[in-house]
């Protein structure tokens, strides 16, 4: 047995509260290489026969631990256990196939022998089954659908607003990243209906407050709406006609990096160290400088920090504390005041953890259930603990369905490895939060990269919709929109009906019914891999009662279903290239 | 290569910054299984010829990773390395001794294409060097020698506040459980002298607060001396005179439960569900009882949580904000009115980290450089990240060395294992931090565990001054105290010369003076391991500069040193059984 490759960590992902008082315990082994692995655990005061030293033993409860999960290296074995005096101490017995049995503590890996467990010798541990550190998640974000609006490409409700030099409303158009549409709020609201016939009940907005660009993420005033948007009544209305409708509301908080046209950083640019503003930002050497490039976001010698290297995002010192409270009041305002229900963290990976704790427990005061969902791209364990976000954007777990089905960058064996691997990386109830973004503002849409076959991205999308976690749809991807690297990916919305794909709306809508529908097993139930054949395009995959079968080769894959619930390009019991089945 | 056994964790002890800036990398893999590992590191945002995105490439730096430690089962390889701009993006490409090359990043395991790195397939990132998230621990704690008082036992300098039945100051005395001897406050300031000749320059205090037993670990009241100890401005000037010699106080925090003689669970006895302080315990149902055994401190069917299972320490609900108001402002008053340098907390392993958290706060905002020591038996590394201890009682690592050198359960190879496996789990910052004790007022004294060996103690006493971490004296340990588990471990003083072992004081006072003149070494560099010989009962290690023989077989073993530093046992250039020497 590969002793080397078997891995545990206390409190974390492998050891941690589910529920109230229920406990899961997990470990990592070797691919095929362990035949059993027993977890004994008991209460850490325990013991029988105390009247006898040499004879007292620990008074343990043992449980066969089940494979759960295997990626192209490793398996990875769970089980759920609780205590009634609510905390544990806990061991591994472990049997290769080859017959060596050790036992696995907190002390390290040892040959069998009966008495390090009866002896309970270092026995890894959970002290306490506390409630206040339990990672808890709102429920509401399991139920939701989410849909994300970038405002000044989604829809103009009111010309008056219109900044200068405002281009006309063409879905053909291919967008420069200076230009400006005049999408905005009451856009929004006039189109709310729409969101409800799609049957979406979530909105992610990118940032709507002040700010010099079409995309704003370079904010100027974090207290204000912006002008081009519409103002805080009217945001308020937003809000109050999105709950009426069931339909969540969630804001772009971007705390990494503030504009450079912000009061803020003007100041230090006039008034150099002596700005009462200097020890906002980080600045590195006086006077806060750079060399242009040809390039308007690429500065060269920049004497402060920045987000990448644009010199129009100087970075927060979010370790100052009037920085902080600032952002705080912020953080707090937009809750409070305005009701709503979420923020999206931009940037997030970048601002100090120490901030981030102090933000949440501002956000839990304001409002209960509220989900924070950062901006992490790569893997994100430290921010999912409890005490930080509810979820981060998924993009890694979607990359590998992408480089998978569509673009076959890796097999589709790697690609449920990568799979498996991110849902191994959190605790179960963090993975039914995980924000599923199959494209947005910062990549290509999902069609352009399906190169336009909107079957296969049909396939992706209800690939992607029957994983654990929750999807989000791209503005305008209900209508086959297209679009590659921003800002191509940011077209304005298609409101008439002769540049709108209705099949694909239809297709969406009955895609949402369906997540819907089977909300409860697709957030709760375990992905059970059947088969994964790269040779053949088919992947196999079951979730509680309901199998799905997808085909990306070349010929068709048959299946017998007692009951079709969701499909496409299916003849008869055959599954066409790029069709897939759902079914019972 | 055993690929399953490469194991890496983004922000953990795998990756953390040391200093300011300065970043730490590890790497584990199986013990002797791989040739080289190779870093590549650079900023995220930093790419060349961003002109063809064909040919662009990640703008890397490489380092190869050195071998620091190793383990039974595992190798664990380090690097130090800094990005000017303060975010680093990183990837290992390791090469087996078997010839196979694999990428490892972020996504996974890759066989090894020169793509990957250049295109920095989904590297491993630390996304920006925030000071504000840096393990920081006091300085001080390094230059400090502890030495453990359990005040009860120590000094009786004030006879009239001795309580009734007081026994007799006799060190031959084995107390029983209930036993009360007189000592007192008074006592250590009239003895501080004796600290000052030993050297040490930390007092770690069990509790002094008033509580019903001898012990004080059930109190009653935080705010208050326990009488039988004397007052608080006897404490104050207890505090200043130790200052005044250059000798940190620590004071014992016991906050995961409280007496049952206390006011708060009085009020529940009496009031039950109505008591004003209902909700500061964990009742599980009402009545709150138990059944009593012949055992004072084990009771059967509590209705309450308990420390184990005696009824007399209700643990406390500190996730109520009226415990947690109280006990953070009982932290803050001993820090603020009497100026404590250090926290040592009881149990803290099952209190909640939430709470643990806003005591950090509170201590640092209370007083620069403070010292949070936990009680943790266990591997601890949720509790070390930088915002709740800065160290635990490292039982782990010393139980190592007593199963190693004393009671040879272990070999002397497990017990190097062992002991690295403890130094892997932690930054290099806590690993300088952590309380080394070999015996404490919770286990058998050292000289009883070495079956009264004198030379024995010495060996074990001084191979545990030369390991990082820093050292901790038990009273009376200097005048070779004995005593088997609580209540033996706890006799008085012994006070007059015909009952100290004088040479054992010197023992002392030299090894001390030994760890001070070389705390800089004995701090920060490796533990480089040369000979490990269960055989022969050889271990020899070196710490920078200083090398180290230790000899706990039969036969002598030889060395050839330039200077001879510390030793004892040794004869001309023969280190005899039971001896050792520390040389250059």
């Amino acid at each position: 047995m590969n002793k080397a490759a078997i891995y545990h960590r206390p409190e974390s992902e492998f050891a941690y509260l589910y529920a109230k008082n229920l406990m899961h315990v997990r470990l990592q082994t070797q691919k095929s290489d362990v035949e059993k692995v027993e977890l004994f655990y008991g209460d850490p005061y325990s013991w029988e026969g105390l009247d006898n030293p040499e004879t007292q033993y620990w008074a343990s409860q043992k449980v066969e631990m089940k494979k759960y999960l295997s990626t192209n290296i490793s398996d990875y074995f769970e089980a759920e256990i609780t205590v009634a005096t609510k905390r544990v101490d806990y061991l591994f017995v472990i049997t290769g196939l080859d017959g060596e049995k050790v036992v696995y503590t907190d002390q390290g890996m040892f040959d069998y022998d009966e008495s390090l467990v009866t002896k309970k010798y270092g026995a890894f541990r959970l002290p306490y089954f506390h409630e206040s550190d339990r990672f808890k998640a709102p429920e509401w974000v399991k139920e939701t659908v989410w849909y994300q609006i970038f405002p000044e490409r989604f829809a103009n409700g009111d010309t008056s607003n219109d900044p200068e030099g405002t281009k006309a409303w063409n879905p053909q158009d291919v967008p420069d990243r200076q230009d400006f549409y005049g999408g905005d709020l009451q856009g929004v609201i006039d189109h709310l209906e729409h969101l409800t016939e799609l049957g979406v009940n979530g909105i992610y907005f990118t940032p709507i407050f002040q700010a010099f660009s079409n995309h704003k993420y370079d904010t100027e005033d974090y207290m204000e709406i912006d002008k081009q948007f519409g103002d805080k009544e009217l945001f308020k209305t937003l809000v109050k006609e999105a709950h009426a409708r069931g339909i969540k509301v969630m804001l772009d908080a971007v705390f990494n990096h503030i504009g450079d046209t912000s009061a803020q950083w003007q100041d230090v640019l006039k008034n150099q160290e002596k700005s009462k503003f200097a020890d906002w930002f980080h600045v590195n050497s006086w006077p806060a400088t750079y060399t242009p490039t040809d390039d308007f976001e690429n500065a060269e010698n920049a004497t402060y920090d920045t987000f990448a290297f644009t010199p129009h995002m100087p970075k927060l010192n979010t370790a100052n504390p009037e920085v902080e409270a600032y952002l705080l009041k912020v953080a707090d305002y937009w809750i409070s005041e305005f009701d709503i229900d979420a923020w999206r963290l931009d940037v997030a990976d970048e601002v100090d953890h120490t901030f981030w704790k102090k933000f949440r427990t501002t956000c839990d005061a304001a409002k209960d259930d509220f989900y924070i969902l950062g901006e992490v791209w790569h893997s994100a364990q430290p921010w999912l603990v409890g005490d930080e976000f509810s979820a981060v954007m998924n993009y890694a777990y979607t990359d590998a369905i992408k480089d998978g089905l569509i673009t076959k960058k890796i097999s589709l064996e790697q690609m449920v490895s990568n799979i498996n691997t991110q849902l191994t990386l959190y605790r179960k109830q963090v993975n039914q939060m995980m924000f599923n973004v199959l494209d947005s503002h910062d990549t290509p849409r999902i069609l352009t990269v399906a190169k336009n076959n909107k079957n296969l991205m049909k396939l992706v999308e209800t690939f992607t919709f029957m994983q654990p976690g929750v999807p989000c749809i791209y503005y305008g991807d209900e209508y086959a929109v297209t679009g590659g690297m921003d800002p191509e990916c940011r077209k304005v919305m298609p409101w008439e009906e002769k540049d709108q794909d209705l099949e694909m709306f239809d297709f969406f809508k009955n895609l949402i019914a369906l997540r819907k529908q089977y909300q409860g097993i697709l957030s709760d139930s375990e992905v059970e891999w059947k088969i994964v054949d790269s040779e053949n395009g088919i992947v196999k995959f079951e979730r509680g009662s309901l199998k799905a079968i997808f085909n990306i080769g070349e010929k068709p894959a048959y299946f017998s279903a007692d009951e079709v619930v969701f499909s496409n390009l299916v003849d008869q019991n055959n599954i066409l290239q790029y069709g897939f089945v759902i079914y019972k």
